[in-house]
């Protein structure tokens, strides 16, 4: 009997250069393949961008599970530095390069390859969708969004979902992603009365203040975790003046601040938060401080359960490796998933992801595939 | 009796184009005038620029009183937004326009004709010299210390020395400079490990260790003030990082800071507690602090004396203010002067100096001739 090599899925798909937000082929390829296959499919395209719904078995089913993954890449980078054809799909040592081998191309090609195969295979009693979008990398404005929007005009619904992203830091199958922080970027201008450096009296150096506020941001204790996860953290990111003349107190400096938050706060509360210790330090140093806050993505958190474990389990029989349930990490899709049903997150080793020479290790790829299958023939079991 | 009209000698200098390094013609001038009347002249060239000394009497005298000023000029800045011509000495309303006409071509003005029209109406028993550079405004390494080079070559000797700077803020003969604080500038470069703003702990944020060294000097009392000297202060003038990329942590960040100090400090205790600081900072971090100091000039004082008593009773009969003797403002060439004599500073209303459309109230001008005529009468009794 024929099976799907996700290998090969992975390798073509490579070869599609489908850097946000162009399509490259990749949902056209992944398209063809499971109409074959006997997936309804849809595409889903909104703002430019192209997404593909399929789903085998019948709307409203019994029980419905759902994959989430996308084809876009990030951009090259300094072309030059890779060592190997960015979308040459080429294999050396065991491994496959090019960008989107880890992130993620290879899931994508797994879980496309295990929902065929095992459809054909054990035809259950129930139905899985795929939902794949060309726009999670940039502002996955018109991506995963899009598609669940497209979910609830038709009527269409998964009871629980896996997204294929890597979650693995290093070794296959250590890592679950169960939730992920909200994050939450805040932009700081402080205006004072620029003058000589010599008369400091006269004018109001904004810095005196911006070096106060973002000591005061930096090393205030936003928790200490919380049941499911780590700390909450605070970066400043940036603090820029421009100011070349060391006699001259400038007139304003700005700077930046990135925050990962915890189901201890929202962005809201942060917001508020550090409107206040900015009013407070604009106050006591008698100037003006403009705050610019844009919240990414509240935290959110698919509690330890079924689904986790039905993940869990699998992953446990066929690296031989008990994954940790973490919430760690930057945002994904998963963050809107989580509207729509519980949902989480298993892939590959991410090591390499965004980076220069992005490779993925070619065993691992049927290894992910089997898991995603074992996951499946659990949950209609 | 003819006498040197102050007015028209500040006009035809500032008819001289003399931005530093320009001669422009400003100290041909002055030599032409003073060899007219007498004095002794020596060009006094080192590094491309010019300067000028000049002295009345016999070298060697019983009591010699010197005069320094500069006739050089900073840039005219945005030339576009002067209303008068820079270089016209144009009178509008009172006032004199042109770069130079306040700092300081009007002070040489007045103290060149003031010791031409003393010399002749009332030849005194005793000397005057008069030392005029065209290195002030830049880096001040071949002016006023070319000029004390040769006076020690040639033993040449001030007993006391008057710079025509302008030191008054707003009215004609409120202050007078006795002293000036030190300058320093250090400049910090905080060398960390890059990272994703999502994994903190990976990394080290340079900027949590700036803003806190920053905050730390920010906010040091360096001291309350001494005798005849205000408090030390310190401005942070630039602090900058350069990191668009708000999901990710930078790997340096650098700052300047720019300290104003009196005779509680000099440039070698500051930078050992600049030093100090970072280290600790450093340390508590774990992380690399680079620190670059350079020492503009230590603080100096004359004490209020025999000469501030002479200037200050002269200003204070021809202008009926009683001077503050002050130690505020930037640097000037007395910082050269002092290791030679006694040295304090007097002139005009610097309001204007270094800005666009500079200016000096035309009245005030004689004036000044005149403090400088009653001090030499003084001085000489
Ligand atoms: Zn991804
Ligand atoms: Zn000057």
């Amino acid at each position: 009997m024929s099976t799907i090599d996700p290998v090969q899925l992975t390798a073509d798909l490579i070869r599609c250069p489908s850097v946000t937000p162009e399509e490259g082929g990749a949902l056209i390829l992944l398209e063809k393949v499971l109409s074959a296959a006997g997936f309804t499919c849809e595409r889903v395209d909104r703002g430019g961008i192209c997404n593909l719904f399929a789903r085998w078995g019948d709307k409203g089913a019994e029980r419905t599970f759902g994959f989430n993954g996308h084809t876009d890449v990030v951009p090259l980078g300094d072309e030059t530095a890779w060592t190997m054809s960015p979308f040459g799909a080429e294999v050396k040592d065991g491994f496959m390069y090019g960008r989107g081998a880890t992130d993620m191309k290879s899931g994508v090609a797994a879980f496309a390859a295990a929902a065929i195969d095992f459809v054909k295979d054990t035809p259950p009693n129930g139905a899985i969708i795929l939902t794949i979008t060309g726009d999670e990398e940039a502002e996955a404005l018109h991506g995963t969004t899009a598609l669940l929007d497209y979910m609830q005009r038709e009527n269409e619904k998964m009871d629980v979902c896996l997204v294929g992203e890597p979650t693995c830091p290093n070794e296959m199958g250590e890592m679950i992603k169960i939730g992920r922080r909200g994050s939450l970027n805040a932009w700081f201008t402080v205006i004072g009365v620029q003058g000589h450096a010599a008369y400091p009296h006269r004018a109001k150096n904004p810095l005196t203040a911006m070096v106060r506020l973002m000591d005061i941001l930096a090393s205030y204790e936003l928790d200490n975790g919380t049941a499911h996860f780590d700390a909450s953290t605070l970066a400043v990111v940036t603090v820029d003046t421009g100011n070349p003349a060391t006699n001259v107190i400038p007139e304003r400096c700005s700077s930046a601040v990135n925050i990962r938050f915890n189901d201890a706060h929202s962005g809201e509360s942060l917001s508020q938060w550090l409107q206040d210790e900015a009013d407070k330090v604009a106050q006591a140093y008698g100037l003006q401080i403009d705050v610019k806050i844009k919240i990414s993505g509240e935290s959110f958190i698919t509690p330890p359960g079924e689904l986790s474990e039905l993940v869990a389990t699998a992953v446990a029989a066929e690296t031989g490796v008990v994954p940790a349930l973490s919430t760690t990490g930057g945002t994904s899709d998963a963050r809107f998933v989580k509207n729509h049903c519980p949902v989480v997150e298993f892939g590959l080793v991410g090591k390499t992801m965004h980076q220069v020479d992005e490779r993925v290790e070619v065993a691992q790829i049927p290894q992910l595939k089997a898991i995603y299958t074992r996951i499946l023939r659990d949950y209609f079991a």
